[in-house]
């Protein structure tokens, strides 16, 4: 297949990126490089089957081959307020990404005839008051809170591809993708694992804000790398969560990454930021993944962390 | 004020167009007529301060004059899947208006440097498990229902008008609006305030979905009106509901409606639509409407209900 995927150049749309083409697939890849980085595709230059195409993808996109399928996955993603690749820092470009951004992908697919897939996220359940989250699960997000310029863009994207799915009969689907960690995640956006693994590096204390006692379910890249390529080989156009559904608290994670230096870090606790919105659990039911694609996670923590953190031991050694 | 109003053909548009030419103000109204009618605003051709301008506000606005005022008003807002002018029979354009429309409302008020007004709705509550609604309830809504083109699509319009508030310092409005209804309704758009009035003039059974227990609070358009030009000239950025608070079940609404009729309607009950997703109740606590904007609902449901029984009279005698 010619597919055009937008946000080649982030974290996982790189990854991605990596497997259609490892799988046999042509990419147009496009990035506005906003929170993608040009060395996470650095690689990729020379390679006959990939294609660079530095655009916003909320502006009116124009390709001249034809495609196959269609991938969204442009949009900022980190909700930490201060970095600069936070969609805090970015509200209104993330608001455009997830609508303006998904009414133009889709418009690509319905001319072309190809197959589309958005990146959902669980940011869609916000703080959810039922665990772990189904895919029935209709969510719990402030419409006009801080966080809402990214859940109720995905949720708005959400609709939209259902819409054309329903009417217009593109054969959509739609992935929710929980916390996901692993090489080329941005060191400086304000994520918890690049965080703690870069206070680790530098000998600093890892900083938790809270009592750590919050959780988290964290899924190694190449995990849902796998997860999203079946569901788009697949006929499914309901949602489909991907994501680890193996719980940690922040404590017992900080405990992991700081036992990767010796001597181990310290744990500074520092308030909870005002206003963050972050959600007290996050966990993923990731049974009709299981049963629909045949899928699930297959990377230890332990293996996960250890090759991140030899990838941010690299980056901060240039 | 020199006023943009988008949506201004609509039913609430139209009243809303009158209130701010009574007020003083200039209006440019914009409609594209998808569910807007020519014939709500005829009245005012002629009217040295009323300019129409045949648009679809998805697509970019452009207006010659600066405007000090924006009132973001157009979109689909009937939930009936059978009317031609409910939103499931124009998903995407509803999709399109929220988001786009928005967006590009937006834009005028930004270049303008001029105060924006949001239309958002009670249907971003959802089906609420709070009753009744106040401001700080978060909804409950399925992202990819068949309600979801517009609840969404609202909610995506609701974060966007934040966004620009919080990071473009954009003066913006934000009124959620409840059941609502006056004279003007399309007597075809499937809800059932023109539904019961339909079948109590052509002298049918009125018809209720489900047992009649299921409750709506109503309120008379002029009402309506009086509140959101009240929030237009305060100082208040956070949302506001407006509507009326006094509850009444389908059932007792139908016999009301029956009664305006010699000899009164029949009531004839059929089955709940599946998947209309309809909430079972919707109430709105107008507290924050009564505390900031002195406002309160004034028409008494047996006068209203008279005055948009004479205006149906008369259009079906036409």
């Amino acid at each position: 297949m010619r597919i055009l995927l937008t946000g080649a150049a982030g974290f996982i749309g790189s990854h991605l990126c990596d497997r259609l083409l490892a799988e046999g697939h042509s990419v147009i890849g496009m990035d506005n490089f906003v929170t993608g980085s040009r060395r996470n595709i650095a690689h990729l230059v020379g390679n006959s089957r990939f294609q660079l195409i530095e655009h916003d993808v909320s502006n009116r996109i124009e390709i001249t081959e034809p495609v196959d399928g269609v991938l969204h996955f442009a949009s900022p993603a980190s909700p930490n307020p201060d970095s600069p690749y936070g969609y805090p820092q970015l509200p209104i470009q993330t608001l455009k990404v997830g609508g303006l951004g998904t009414h133009n992908a889709l418009g690509v697919a319905k001319a072309n005839g190809a197959r589309f897939l958005l990146a959902s996220t669980s940011e869609i359940y916000g703080d959810p008051l039922e665990h772990p989250q189904k895919e029935t699960y209709w969510g719990h997000v402030d419409p006009v809170g801080p966080r809402s310029v990214y859940d109720e863009a995905k949720r708005y994207a959400e609709a939209m591809t259902m819409a054309y799915h329903r009417y217009h009969n593109i054969d959509t689907r739609i992935v929710r993708i929980f916390n996901t960690y692993g090489p080329r995640m941005r060191l400086d956006d304000g994520r918890v694992v690049p965080n703690f693994m870069g206070q680790a590096l530098r000998g600093e204390a890892l900083t938790i804000y809270g009592d750590g006692q919050q959780t988290r379910s964290f899924c190694y890249v190449d995990d849902l790398v796998d997860g999203i390529y079946r569901l788009f080989l697949s006929p499914e156009h309901d949602p489909v969560n991907i994501g680890n559904p193996v719980e940690i608290s922040i404590l017992e994670f900080a405990k992991r990454i700081g036992a990767l230096v010796i001597p181990p870090c310290d744990i500074a606790f520092e308030p909870t930021k005002r206003g963050s919105g972050d959600p007290q659990r996050r966990q993923p039911d990731i049974s009709r993944a299981q049963s629909i694609l045949g899928w699930a996670p297959k990377v230890a923590l332990a293996e996960g962390l250890q090759r991140t953190f030899e990838y941010f031991r690299k980056e901060l050694a240039q």
